[in-house]
């Protein structure tokens, strides 16, 4: 692999001018596909302090395409350490939710909003699980009202993946630091489809595949799915009213995003109460910097009733202990194993990209994009947590068949490809 | 001067472990002198991206001392210069409002405040004086709700510079960068009693040399300020119920704090009607990256006049258009020759050093801080406006006299020195 691999940096991102080009194109595919901001709008984004020439470029493109106003809010991991390591009871129960508020008042008033998200795998290693499960409760609570905003798609709203040393180093462990780094790159870019000719186009063509089989989805008021590869058999219930999601959509206020990049996956809602069966994890889960491998969950009437794990296990019980719906199902998502970003064969420890490697559940909050406007909330079976964590089970093995309304069984997945 | 200036380089701050030491003791310093942090309050830190370093040993220090939260709000001076030079004519006048609301609120909810300021003297070099202007006004508009809350000192806050390399290279302009930047630390841990055994102690007894120079200066109800030194000739009168202020400050919530670090000057209100005579400035000014030289103002019922400059003049004439408060005094301040910051010799181009250096001035805004409470601020004679910037006139030769009440003159100020 390394043969490969450096072959690649080599090719690519390992000269300056040729990563400023590509974060350049970047910038501009995530402003004008993904948030798809619209002259006149503020845009308000989110980046690793790493992530600065990356930020750069969005400030200009985005000016050049009339943004009102460009507000960065830098995230420094050390200070999210100090918290953890240095703060005091009363501490770690404390969050800005005045920082959240403000953002959701801006995004009410208008702004777009882009997440560049630069993992630090590493960053809570060797801190106490009950303290880092605390901080995050605190975490998740202070930004209800900007998270009802997004995962609502009230407005128009990108997350982009953008490579961290640390995380470089955890998806590349036996390689060097900057070659870590500039392979990562190699493959996000190729992921992203950038550094073709054309990305725009590129992107347009790759949308216009994921509405077609959203649509057929759609179509068919599907009840449950059912997936089973020999190791995993599970049946997962759709919440009424559910509806699936991928690729671009259109928010509240009127303006198409796509609200994740890369984009392979089609998503929708299922039933709190209505999974039953065994699932054996296709991948690893990175819960805070934490490795959870060998996981095999069994559930009954939707609740998880056992979890077990060869590493990592009281990382996760820890998390699934959060508040009652942390136990059950927020999303479920088919993902083709013909993906690009399954084609790389490489974990990446990161949602943004694995979630678009295989077919995947998540525990705990739903979105409320998932589900009709025509019912009530509680009316329609979604979940309600403050965790939402992602688990691969999609493997080139794995059968997915829609159980329809009357009962019918509708293959619509074998061997890990679509046969819709 | 460089030959003693690299000297003093070599000995301290080329090493970045005693960098990174002294830059932990000045965390301490600003934390618990400065802001004066209390146990169960949250801190709110602003600072430049480069100050990275810093910000880490204050999140630390803070939450030794019972920080309840750390937040940091990081500046990145490229998105400003995006603005400008990429923003169309709506985005210029758009700031971001929500942000310094929403600081405000955690103000208000008990949190104290740090600025770390690191200067970009270059940032906006070759920009359009209007859009600049346009920009500041803006920006100044956006911020009052927190303004008013650290102006009017109703919470602890502090200010202390950072060295950007940026304005190391303006300050001293002959000299590689990296010694620039070390030359300059030099000065600033110096100035801020860092490095020196014991900096608490110190601060301690020089914070009570202040306290009873202030006492003194509060104690006579000055009617009127007459700085002359031949070239200088110029009477301010006070603002009714003018407070002096310097050094420690008790603040609304009832934490002492020094808000500017170093802290060398004495200041008070000035009458925005009473200012008569010439004005020459004894130091260049800074604004927005342009240098004014050679400035000559004059003063009518409180209003410039004129003014004249073999430098900047197009600069400076575009700000003082600001509002009509922007060509009246809001600030006047006494600072002896023997000030550390004045000993060094040196034009720093920063309001933070330079108005510790010399007696001066400042244009625009009021500080609420410096009024009695019992007094309708309308009733005070207190200038308002967008503006506040700081002109230096102290100098070695400088005269300053009080006019007290019943019209006695005594001295206040000779060549330079209290006579106090």
């Amino acid at each position: 692999m390394s043969e490969r691999a450096l072959g690649g940096a080599r090719r690519a991102v390992r000269d300056p001018a040729d990563l400023d080009a590509k974060l350049e194109a970047l910038a501009s595919l995530c402003v004008t596909v993904g948030v798809n901001l619209q002259r006149g709008q503020e845009l308000v984004v989110s980046a690793p302090i790493e992530a600065q020439p990356l930020v750069r470029h969005v400030a200009a493109t985005a000016y050049r395409a009339g943004a009102r106003l460009v507000t960065c809010l830098y995230e420094d991991p050390h200070l999210v350490r100090a918290h953890l390591d240095h703060g005091d009871d009363q501490a770690l129960d404390c969050a800005a939710a005045w920082m959240s508020e403000a953002v959701a008042r801006a995004l009410e008033a208008g702004a777009g909003r882009l997440f560049i998200y630069g993992p630090y795998p590493d960053l809570l290693t060797g801190a106490d699980p009950q303290r880092i499960a605390r901080m995050h409760a605190a975490l998740a609570a202070s930004m209800k009202a900007e998270a009802a905003m997004t995962a609502g798609l009230r407005v128009n709203w990108c997350a982009i993946p953008f490579v961290t040393e640390s995380w470089a180093r955890m998806v590349r462990p036996g390689v060097p630091p900057d070659a870590a780094v500039a392979l990562l790159w190699d493959d996000l870019f190729d992921v992203l489809r950038i550094g073709e000719a054309d990305p725009i186009e590129r992107w347009q063509a790759h949308l216009r595949t994921l509405a077609a089989r959203r649509d057929a989805l759609e179509a068919r008021r599907i009840d449950a799915l059912h997936f089973y590869d020999g190791q995993t058999d599970i049946r997962i219930g759709l919440a009424r009213g559910h509806r699936w999601i991928g690729g671009a959509s259109i928010a509240a206020n009127g303006v198409q995003a796509v609200c994740n990049m890369p984009a392979e996956e089609i998503f929708t809602c299922p039933h709190r109460e209505r999974a039953e069966g065994r699932l054996v994890a296709s991948r690893p889960l990175a819960l805070g910097g934490v490795r959870v491998e060998g996981l095999v969950l069994t559930f009954r009437g939707g609740r998880i009733i056992d979890t077990h794990a060869t590493r990592g296990k009281e990382m996760l019980d820890a998390l699934l202990a959060s508040d009652e719906g942390a136990r059950r199902l927020g999303e479920v998502g088919l993902v083709p194993e013909s993906s690009r970003v399954a084609a790389k064969r490489v974990l990446y420890y990161n949602t943004l990209l694995d979630e678009n490697a295989a077919s995947h559940v998540a525990f705990g909050q739903s979105y409320a994009a998932c589900l009709s406007d025509d019912l009530a909330p509680e009316a329609t079976g979604a979940n309600r947590s403050s965790l939402h964590v992602d688990c691969m089970l999609g493997s080139a093995t794995m059968n997915v068949d829609a159980i329809l309304p009357g009962g019918e069984v509708e293959p619509l997945m074998r061997r890990g490809e679509f046969t819709l």
